[in-house]
């Protein structure tokens, strides 16, 4: 993949490199390196840190105050109970294998993918046939040197089972993977060594709360958890009005067990989800999907997919609804927002597309399931899934706890509704029964309109009939005439109860900062080595490099007007008074992203003007104190643009860029 | 101190119906209600998660844009190697006491407050004293009432006993307790049960990262390990210059074993820590300190604390520092720039004071420390530590990993050094010792300059030495005149090695939300049962209330318009068109603490001009949409106040708010 793909213009991308800035500028590194470093596990230095600060308040002003959403937070400590509930103690795992004499945890899945692969490029190879990322393959093959012997030819019949067997390894359960490293003989390509069959291992970090051994507990994989108990609350603040949405801003964790591609898969990362609870009997419309009807997105449908395509297609929001590709407007509201988004922080377009889950890929409680899927040296990654979740897990928690997580609003027409009563005769049970009768009764009130119907022909058939009461005279109870009476009623009917639909759009942000860094990285033209991140100036984590011409003492007035006057507008800015020139000190601070260069030169003394130069044209404009600020707020507060800027403002040739 | 504690405008604070506001307008609950709760574990609704998101975007501009510090984010699984070389494993503890029979946990020392505070107020009520806390006592003695039998006289001697155990009771070891707890009698007060011994408990959340069981570890307690690993890196980034300092904003984890007191004590916490690291032989110089000297500050000094006092002084800080009551001024200027975020926030400033930590509280390293505390109705609340950690935690990481954690800077003039040299000879020593010659020669250069000397003494006069080196020969190696020498040589040293001292602020986000929120509470004067929560409009979770005068179809094209004007200049608001009377939705909007309400009535059909209400004043002002939201919006950056709000526009007298 690596080698495809391209930078913002259209240069080749070297991985290396890139990450080489992104330690050398500290933008993130493996968190406790003094320690030996913990996979899976990252710290942000300043600018990744910052950037990531930008980017939130960019989607909380995005999201949570222009759609008016409920901003919540909950806990990530969460009781056994809980996620025993939603499901996630039985199934948030993967299947594992372990190799007996090293110890080693390795994922089923991962081991059969690498080992039959390796195997697939030694066959191509020993074919004469071109392989397609001859690095890539160098650098495998020498890790993986002692279980893969170079260059060996594969029955035509092998390798089409080989192949068969990647194409569908997603859809294997743990005995399925078991089976096939036992029939293709797949072992540790470390040591060479058998592994034991697949176990599942549950992905969460456990822990527990207090001291007694009561608490178990496990740190959330999701944060929706919370906000679905959270609802009687959200509820009572929206007046009992729906639809409305919670959002919520937290951490989640994942145990991974072989975590791999850097910041794309780690143990503990930042998210935000949205839920939005909505009336199912309303189609799950959305009261301003008209203002968003034409936008057009990039959509790679389920049947595109099926078909082996995967060039998404264009079309209008308000088409895909139409057409039901899109299930409801809700969704499509979303997935709109989620684009514009996108743009706001910077995000390639070209780098953008929405893909539909394929049926086994989805929750089976799902209606519908989009990702928003961003290309970068990886390829097309999932970095927003925006989920149809249905009434799943109100639903369970409900069942569970029995805490009533729904609505009841008031039926517009009072409706007539028919239904079987099932009623003990109170003084006849109480002495039968004594403290058991309320069981009874419950036992009663459990039946179906349907069972109830049966019985009342039983009763007046048979002049008795046996109803299963849990820890009562053995469990069967007979009740007789004397006892019991079915009896059809019917009653009117005032309030409505359901159980809302939830629609999730759920971003990860590690995910999506990594894209960015990518999509935003190139290299001068004239010079490979001076690389740029072109971060927005509304995200970039510094705004202004301030530079004096040389170390002069005569600057420092200057230097410190212009620091107080940046202060008071609240841009952050860097001061870089190192000896090298002013195009080195503007290079390498390329690599930092800042947008916006301020020069106090000999000319600022006599006349108090500077030059304001663009990072990504390396233009510049020379001003006064006042215009150059008023210029770099409206750019930060991405209200102009530097083009406009330029018009505005008389140019200024510099020599010391081109000398840098 | 419930009884004592006063609203901001002096009147009697009633804890219970301030939970009972923050509860019904989902400031905060318990999380995980419908499951029964957790204690110690609490979710944050709209307001206050909001309310958060603000106060931390200011803490970010006043300390890390505008002091120019590092941002940095750590993570929060940490291994068991960092966190025992910090030394958390094995004092980050508290002491228990198991009841054997219920199982139930007790914090020893809790538990020997809570019974002789009992006994004590019991013998009071038997002599007749008056009670000074009628109704607190009743609730305690209703819950204590097993194990306490009312209005019990003690002797003098023993009422002298308890009250000198209740003194000294932070001085006191595990052991001590136990003995306290035999001595007195002391039991289970639920249970009457007697207790099993103290147990040191540790107070960190463990879990494992991973599956293989290699890796186990802990949530962290603080940030600040983290920003101390990273102190490399950050090095890099200031170009190799100290002073600088890191700041990390991110939660914590503190296993409490039974939890009280609310939000100011939980299990899981959003911290604010700031680690200023700063060269040891500077003096701990701040280069901003001469703006700050002249700033006044509450202090309460060890010395008066010592003396039984607990009025706090008012001196500047420039005082302070000269006296050394303040040990320097980087603690210094950090303590005004504390104290100024806090009036920033809202924090109302006769409920603020600094002061010193005592001999016993502070850490053995530490060399100062003072704590920003809060008054609310729990009394005097650390909500901010300002400790001079020295050079502790950078030296024991540096000496458990080899990673040197310090800085290297060339010496101003190169300097003359004489040291002992302790050398093998490479030539003899090599068949001699073969591949354990290597592990003799480090033995040597781990020998200290007192112990070279001495051993040269030996030798010259013996001609052998001992030496011991793990794992060769037994651990003792013998060396003679031919294997080894000593030598004093002299060298020029041009650079010099230090380890930088840290002087860190560290802020607990939620007790300071907390105490926030009890000092913007207070109740109408007319009207006791009208709450009001007078959050600045900086930090307002919602910063406009848009009220149509009654439901009116004619009303929603202003409305909109209105609602469009104020999501472009990313204004907050909540539109309430519910039938009850203007009066009302204000009133009870007021509990939300929206600064400013918008009325849209039939005189705003006929010109566009709206009214303007302020919620502390409930005074209001009528003028156009434009000159409205440009008050608004200035009021809420904090530029202009209410006042001079009002000289500028046109009163406007309502009738509403006073019948609502």
């Amino acid at each position: 993949m690596s080698s495809d793909y391209k930078t913002t213009k259209g240069q080749d991308f070297d991985r290396g490199t890139f990450e080489s800035l992104l330690r050398r500028k500290v933008f993130l590194w493996q968190s406790f390196e003094p320690y030996g470093a913990v996979k899976g596990l990252f710290d942000y230095g300043p600018p990744l840190e910052t950037l990531e600060a930008e980017v939130i308040n960019i989607w909380r002003d995005h999201f949570i105050r222009t759609e008016k959403m409920m901003a919540l937070k909950c806990s990530m400590l969460t009781p056994y109970e809980v996620l025993k509930t939603s499901g996630h103690v039985d199934k948030f795992a993967d299947y594992m294998c372990k190799d007996p004499k090293t110890g080693e945890i390795l994922r089923s899945d991962h081991l059969i993918k690498d080992v039959l692969e390796t195997r697939l490029k030694s066959d191509k190879e020993a074919r004469g046939e071109k392989i397609e990322d001859a690095e890539e393959d160098q650098k495998k093959k020498k890790k993986q040197a002692k279980a893969a012997k170079a260059a060996v030819k594969l029955d035509d019949s092998v390798r089409q089972d080989y192949e068969h067997t990647l194409a569908t390894l997603d859809d294997c359960t743990g005995d399925d993977m078991g089976a096939l490293i036992k029939k293709h003989d797949i072992r540790n390509p470390t040591s060479g060594n058998e592994v034991e069959p697949p176990v599942s291992v549950n992905l969460m970090f456990q822990t527990q709360i207090g001291a007694t051994g009561k608490e178990p507990a496990f740190l959330r994989p999701e944060t929706a958890q919370g906000q679905f108990l959270s609802f009687q609350k959200l509820l009572e603040y929206s007046d009992g009005q729906l639809p409305f949405a919670s959002a919520s801003i937290g951490y989640s964790f994942r145990n991974e067990l072989s975590p791999r591609s850097g910041l794309l898969r780690v143990r503990e990362f930042l998210m935000a989800e949205v839920e939005h609870f909505v009336d199912p009997a309303s189609g799950k419309k959305h009261p301003k999907f008209h203002t968003v009807r034409d936008v057009t997105l990039p959509l790679l449908s389920r049947t595109t997919q099926n078909e082996g395509g995967s060039t998404p297609e264009t079309l209008t929001i308000g088409e895909a609804v139409d057409s039901k590709l899109v299930d409801n407007e809700t969704l499509g509201y979303f997935l709109v927002r989620i684009q514009a988004f996108m743009a706001k922080i910077g995000i390639d377009m070209r780098k953008l597309r929405f893909r539909q889950h394929m049926q086994n890929e989805m929750a089976h409680y799902a209606a519908d399931c989009w990702d928003c899927e961003l290309l970068s040296s990886y390829g097309w990654i999932e970095c927003v899934g925006c989920a149809d979740r249905s009434a799943f897990d109100l639903s369970v928690h409900m069942k569970a706890t029995g805490v009533p997580l729904q609505v009841r609003e008031p039926l517009k027409e009072p409706r007539r509704v028919e239904e079987w009563t099932a009623l003990l005769d109170k003084k006849k049970s109480g002495p039968k029964f004594k403290k058991d009768a309320g069981k009874v009764q419950a036992a009663l009130d459990g039946l179906s309109q349907d069972v109830r119907e049966k019985l009342s022909i039983s009763l007046r058939d048979e002049g008795k009939v046996s109803v299963d009461v849990a820890g009562v005279e053995g469990g069967k109870v007979e009740l007789g005439k004397e006892l019991v009476t079915f009896q059809k009623e019917s009653r009117t009917e005032t309030m409505r109860e359901y159980i809302p639909n939830v629609i999730e759009p759920s971003f990860g942000i590690g995910r999506i900062l990594y894209s960015l860094m990518e999509h935003v990285y190139w290299t001068r033209e004239d010079d490979i080595a001076r690389s740029v991140m072109s971060f927005l100036p509304t995200v970039a984590p510094i705004k202004v490099l301030v530079v004096p011409l040389q170390k002069d003492a005569r600057f420092a007035t200057l230097l410190q007007t212009l620091s107080d006057r940046l202060d008071e507008d609240q841009i952050s800015f860097r001061v870089d008074q190192s000896g090298v020139s002013i195009g080195k000190r503007y290079s390498r601070n390329d690599e930092l992203g800042i947008p916006f260069g301020i020069t106090v030169d000999y000319q600022s003394l006599e006349d108090n003007s500077f030059t304001l130069r663009d990072r990504d044209s390396t233009k510049q404009v020379r001003a006064s104190l006042d215009e150059i600020l008023e210029a770099v707020v409206k750019m930060c507060k991405g209200k102009m643009g530097w083009e406009e800027i330029r018009r505005m403002l008389p140019a200024f040739e510099s020599k010391e860029e081109q000398e840098g």
